[in-house]
């Protein structure tokens, strides 16, 4: 078993990537799974998908290929899946709503216990089988269910507060949708979602494809 | 000027970190910024800011800084964002509802020219100035319209029928939000947001942080 911390971060996004192929394949009910079908079904090469599975050892064999299931709950202990992490929003717009209601989350280990607006009309509603709380309510909320991580789901200017409320009631990581950086104490972790981010990288492939597109 | 083709993904993105930072400084009324400011704003070492901007040539001077307003300009080509990208939506759910919402896609040269969805209720609905149009309009409207871009917020089992009718209308790219890998022709370009990647992404840091924690 690897250790996390010898990990990047491109190589545990593309462990995510094999995780999520690893358990259609379980549902299926198939037993094991090849470098080069696992590659086909993420994006990646065989020879990289190789590569980042050796450090698991001997699960896979040449000719037959991974165990699924062994494969499957190693990569859910390295990225830290065989726990159940407890999860706040803050925030129910449009945004906060989608996340709620995201099914696969707690299929995940994302189990929400609690969500949190300033809006006093939308304080009291229920989404996704969670009562929208009173922003007065997060520190106590957080502290009394031992959440470990919060979203955030807050317009650019109010985002920093939020997430110091969070960080001071025990909270050890946020993924943030605030399209602002947030200014955290070291050893918070937090992972930021920018659709802006997101759109200009597509407008740069569509460039990309294009500029090959005539090259060839 | 650099090709955008010979420029890697991680790099790029990057790249989009540093044109954001740099529009903030430009609001300030800025003119001159250290690699060390910019990096301390995107969270990159200022080695790898000095690397990744010294193909824009002679823009910055030892103990001045880039100018601002020159590294701007250069990094809105690279990207793509000295055009405006026409973009449609499918799916006018939570998701695809923030999307259109989301104040700084304008800003940012992405322009949404239509919006569609199947649910008989929604259509006619309007939504941040955009009316919903039913799914039988997009291809002729997307061909119409010219839109280059397309937005997938739909359900995972409807994506790849919306994706394939986007590309016949003349779609170059699409920012896909449904948790499925699409199928597409090559030469379409393809951005996935996955918000459980996002969140297992968190999961890792979080593990990461705290195994730091203990070995200090």
């Amino acid at each position: 078993m690897p250790n996390s911390d010898r990990i990047s971060k491109p190589t545990s996004r593309r462990m995510s990537l094999y995780l999520r192929a690893l358990q259609l394949q379980l549902n299926q009910g198939k037993a094991a799974i090849s470098s080069k079908e696992l590659g086909d079904q993420t994006g990646v090469k065989d020879a990289q998908v190789r590569k980042d599975l050796a450090c698991f050892g001997s699960l896979g064999r040449p000719g037959v290929g991974y165990r699924i299931g062994d494969l499957h709950h190693q990569l859910r202990r390295l990225l830290g899946m065989d726990q159940t992490w407890k999860t706040v929003l803050v925030g129910a717009g449009n945004i906060g709503r989608a996340l709620l209601a995201y099914p696969r989350f707690r299929n995940e280990g994302f189990d929400f216990v609690a969500a949190f607006d300033h809006n006093k009309k939308d304080v009291g509603k229920k989404i996704a089988g969670l009562c929208i709380q009173p922003m007065e309510e997060l520190k106590k909320t957080v502290k009394q269910k031992h959440a470990q991580m919060g979203l955030i789901a807050v317009p650019p200017d109010a985002a920093n507060k939020v997430a110091q409320s969070l960080v001071s009631a025990g909270v050890r990581g946020i993924l943030n949708f605030a399209p602002i950086r947030l200014d955290l104490p070291k050893g918070i972790a937090v992972v930021n979602v920018d659709f802006t981010d997101a759109l200009e990288q597509l407008a740069f492939e569509i460039r990309l494809s294009i500029t090959e597109g005539k090259s060839v």
